[in-house]
């Protein structure tokens, strides 16, 4: 339970003084007016680089107004091991003193002001330290002191992780919004039931580690799936929308202080072979996260550029591309002649193709493709296809106009998760045989559990989350085919939930012959009443030896919701017709009021919302996420913990901690303290992607916002 | 994962045909004309005792009716382990053939039907081999024929335990429909967290082993606490309502087919120690579930008569009362001159004094009762206080007219679960400690969760569950106080859910100023707008060293809620003024139709129900429930499970399997087959509570309908 040790020196960190206003916050890490990101009790794995920003905020008006405006540019900041003498923190990293920046930024205090659009002006002084990193494990304290004696202290500490590997090659499947709730669920429409007895299982249901990871963010405690996704790759929480960042207060977007990913350091340390899959376009949030370093996850363009670049206006980790992307989303590579918005006009397919990578667009060529080559498979514009659409209701699957060449065809010939995941473990096990066989890590989302429970559209989201337990047998048996299993850590686990569950059946017969609203709501029956899953063996559906509803269209189905939701109408069947709408803005332009949309369930019931009336469908909530663990190193997986932690274990799994880099002796110079900076010295072959560690400040910025 | 293990026989088993009228089922263990209970799929402990009901149904009317309303009289029934020769259940259970009973009952085949009130009446001709078991582990089948030729098979499996007693002691706490998404929230509001970084965490946070266990009945996918504690107490499902039996379709809901729970193995077996204690009234379902046994869990006097004398309409199980029991409940205690609703009229504080219990009344005196003598404590009539009452809005603690004497007063003296619970563990160690040291078990159950949650009154249902998990730390303090933490197995679980998540902030200020329904929801702050938990270091109420929230009434409250509702108005405000009532019925009596309390949440807005316009509260949903485990034999309970697997690992840790029985040679008799019934020889010690196995049928019921 590291992660959660209340020391007593983050019981005293405890003691600064919270501002309150919670629907907007002025800077969400940064409740004083002095601000140090990374900020108080985060904690780094040893050697994972890092920039330190700083600012100081003087707000103009409202309750925090201070100073006449002016924030102290002569602010000083300090890092020490607790215990030992501060030090000026370019001389403890071995960096230059960074240039002084300013900047102001408005805010709305709360709802009340935000009615009566009075903004608060806040003017900043700030600092950036770049690609920095601590190595010693301990407790480090970094004082910003400002405004004549006011001080913010983070306290960083360095996890105690050995440098030791205990797998090879690491399978992590994320679920996008993927509750227990809906696992039972999907389990009760795909297995059939004798009695009480379940005859078959999830692949989930057979992991033999459970634990339960906690999806809050830095500075909100409902996330979204940037900030999560964060969380999982790099061990440090932030705030909604970021990837891979804090979110400082700058207007540039691309500028947010960065922490090095998973991805990213297993590449630097061993070359590690990375693998990227989703069903959602690839530019999302979750796959994202992976390469990208922006406090705005709608930078689409720049996140496809650092999968393959990485990151090009600061020096940062050298970065060489993952060995697959697969995904949709092909709006972001195509050339703007054909619609598509790239970053600076470029056509990646084309940049993709000169870097060496085979493109595919459909599953017939990805099947073909070499496993020696590295592959770009983008197979449809925007989100791919749903598994309900492509295997049930099939007519909703052509006429897209979604090919992803662009020229408004229709991407009919999509692999689903299973055949991208199951090829992506080829190449990579090809891959990494062939060049050091250091093992690869590869990410495979499904995505529209989460885009489909956004839009209550029950029953796409839990064909989504089927199909992703289908992936996941199907992996395992690949992998031992392989002869690879015992060599692979497999996780499933999710990034946040909905807060969704099944509380009944609803006879759909009954509803669709009512004709009031509380009529209809009769049709639902409860404890005893809601009887059996009429999905299975009802139907004539088959899809082999996979598990799947026999019959989407029972007499009987499931009645199903959320604990918060736009306004809409349930009926609780299928949408044969295509992913649900269940609010539309018929008000006016623009669409800031959603009501019930008129076309949808129509032989349903309404349901009012409990959300904010701009909103159009269902948010994200709190409720802890289960990780389930299967091969060597699952045993540190149970039990409950943040969501940093699954990071951490990972890394801990992989061996990318290095506790010894600077005690070792290897490395040693005047410019720095020693143990917790990166000089120029030999740091050895586990850090041959590392060609120093100076900060290099500012250099060309490359993104523009 | 043995109980999914799906062996070619279950596979054929589940070729049977299977009735698909959902909402009202003719009876739910059994789809076909032939009934067979304990039915197909079932599992046993080996030695555990159990009735057998046959049944053959002639359906007079509908889609089913058969034979011209006339059973079969002349049906047979024969047992054999699979692969060995059937023979007839009497020879081979070596009971004497019962005699055949005969009935009818009515039934609805659908809402259609129940609207129209056409029934459909159904004949049976049954039989009942009482008290019987199996022992050595394998398939057996189960066949009944009826209607010349027609059969059903039940496949039973008797699991392969070994008799090895791994746990002294079992301290099981159930938090009654708790959620892992209700212990996100309650850790949420109680916790202090910085930067997304908790200062403290729950007790459940700090359990090693996690599992998920699977909660649905027989018969439904959704259960209630009667049937889901059957489950967890003898490792059968059952039907919702009932306790520890099978349902048949007699009139008789004290005939019904019955199974030895683990209190009942665990006295007959060890003599071991068995604690009760419950939040609520203590003929509640999930206390009465470790001793009665009926399908009609409301049957609340005879639950308090089976607490200390077990069942008495048939010879079963020798049961001698629990060592102490604790909880609320007068009502089926008090004499009736003073109001109070028992068995045959009898004041039950004198039953239990008589046979030698010290009886409490409040928490001062049980405090003070001795740890030797066997204590029973009732605090209040009906069930007890809530916490949040107890500890906050005290006001709404006395004025309740609920003093355990029935006399009128106020039960203003109540312990907490806590209070009871460390007792129970002093009173159950110092007597096991004074009487063969053969161990206990106690089952501590935090009942309010659930009714609170049902009227979806979320502050007092979080502080239920956090004074569960304040219990949990406090006992697992004491038991290493005790020296006996190394002994004991703690487990955490519960028995079913709600749809229950927490989606953002709710500022309640803002709320309240509006005018509309619809401007009010824009007081809710999803996603960054969440901000953080107000609930923690706002207020200034204290606990000690126990995490509660300090300020229950902040200005940013939790915006929650659940998948099923009644009509209601929310104002995610904090009712002070004592438990809500979300909806009333303000349309006549009898009271069918219910809307919006109009005094509930005044300054809230109107959310309209997604349950049957007669529901006035909030339903049990789907999702699996965690289990917690810490202690000696904690390893068996990670991965996910069905939730009769919890008592199959309870019991192999208590050592309660008892497989060699008959093979071991121990018993021989010309009156049954070796290896599956219990004859009159000497059994060894550890089966000194019974005195045979031979049925007693029929005699003398002592409870009538």
């Amino acid at each position: 339970m590291v992660s959660f040790r209340l020391t007593a020196l983050a019981a005293a960190a405890g003691l600064a003084s919270f501002a309150y206003a919670q629907t907007f916050q002025r800077l969400g890490g940064c409740p004083t007016l002095g601000c140090v990101f990374p900020p108080d009790q985060q904690d780094f794995l040893a050697g994972q680089l890092f920039d330190i920003r700083l600012e100081v905020h003087a707000p103009v008006n409202g309750s925090e107004a201070f100073n006449g405006g002016r924030p102290d540019q002569n602010f000083t900041f300090f890092v020490s091991k607790v215990g030992e003498t501060p030090v000026p923190a370019a001389q403890f990293f071995g960096v230059q003193e960074p240039r002084l920046e300013t900047w102001n930024f408005t805010y709305y205090t709360d709802l009340f002001a935000r009615d009566a659009r009075a903004v608060t002006p806040v003017n900043v002084a700030a600092k950036a330290y770049r690609r920095v990193a601590l190595f010693e494990p301990g407790v480090y304290a970094a004082t910003l002191r400002y405004y004549n004696g006011t001080q913010t202290t983070a306290y960083w500490t360095v996890r105690d992780i050995a440098a030791v590997r205990r797998t090879k090659n690491i399978l992590l499947f994320i679920g996008d919004g993927m509750t227990t709730n809906m696992i039972t669920a999907a389990r009760l429409i795909a297995h059939k039931q004798i009695n009480g007895r379940y005859q078959s299982l999830m692949g989930m249901d057979q992991m033999p580690v459970i634990g339960h990871q906690m999806t809050h963010s830095l500075d909100s405690f409902i996330t979204d799936s940037a900030n999560s996704a964060t969380a999982l790759y790099t061990g440090h929480k932030s705030t909604v929308n970021a990837l891979n960042v804090y979110v400082d207060s700058s207007p540039d977007v691309f500028d947010d202080p960065k922490v090095e990913t998973i991805a990213e350091m297993f590449y630097r340390l061993y070359q590690g072979h990375v693998g990227i899959v989703s069903t959602a376009f690839i530019a999302d949030a979750t796959p994202a996260a992976l390469t990208a370093h922006t406090r705005d996850r709608g930078q689409y363009g720049a996140v496809i550029d650092s999968f393959i670049h990485g990151i090009v206006n600061y020096t940062w980790t050298a970065w060489n591309g993952p060995d697959v992307i697969f995904g949709g989303g092909a709006e972001q590579f195509c050339a703007p002649s054909l619609g598509g918005v790239t970053y600076q006009g470029q056509d990646y397919y084309n940049v993709f193709n000169r870097s060496g990578y085979t493109v595919v667009q459909n599953n017939t060529s990805l099947q073909r493709a070499s496993n020696s080559s590295r592959i770009l498979g983008i197979f449809s514009v925007s989100n791919m296809a749903k598994w309900l659409d492509r295997n049930v209701y099939t007519a909703n699957y052509g006429g897209q106009k979604n090919s992803p060449d662009c020229r408004g065809g229709n991407a009919t010939d999509q692999p689903g998760l299973k055949e991208m995941t199951l090829k992506a473990i080829d190449v990579l096990q090809t891959r990494a045989n062939s060049s050091g066989n250091n093992g690869w890590f590869i990410m495979s989302e499904a995505a529209s559990i989460d885009k489909q429970m956004h839009t209550l559209d029950y029953d796409r989201a839990l064909g989504e989350l089927l199909e992703l337990d289908d992936t996941l047998k199907a992996s395992i048996n690949h992998l031992s085919q392989l002869g690879v299993l015992n060599d692979t850590l497999v996780l499933v686990t999710a990034d946040h939930g909905h807060g969704f569950d099944v509380f009944g059946s609803s006879d759909s017969q009954y509803m669709n012959a009512q004709r009031t609203d509380r009529a209809k709501r009769n049709a639902i029956g409860t404890y005893a009443n809601s009887g059996q899953s009429q999905y299975i063996n009802t139907g004539s559906l088959s899809y082999g030896s996979s598990n799947f509803p026999s019959n989407w269209d029972p007499r009987y189905t499931l009645a199903q919701g959320f604990s918060a939701n736009p306004d809409h109408r349930e009926d609780y069947q299928v949408h044969k017709n295509g992913p649900r709408l269940p609010a539309t803005n018929i008000t006016g332009f623009p669409a800031t009021d959603y009501y019930v949309n008129p076309t949808d369930s129509p032989t349903g019931f309404v349901v009012n919302g409990t959300l904010p009336t701009n909103a159009d469908q269902g948010v994200h909530s709190l409720t802890d996420v289960p990780v389930y663990a299967l091969g060597p190193c699952q045993e540190i997986f149970g039990g409950s913990y943040n969501s940093i932690d699954v990071f951490y274990k990972m890394a801990t799994c992989l061996g990318l901690s290095r506790p010894n880099a600077v005690s070792s002796g290897s490395v040693a110079g005047s410019n720095g303290q020693g143990g917790h900076y990166g000089g120029q010295g030999n740091l050895g072959k586990d850090y041959q992607g590392i060609t120093q560690y100076r900060q290099y400040n500012e250099s060309s910025p490359r993104y523009g916002v």
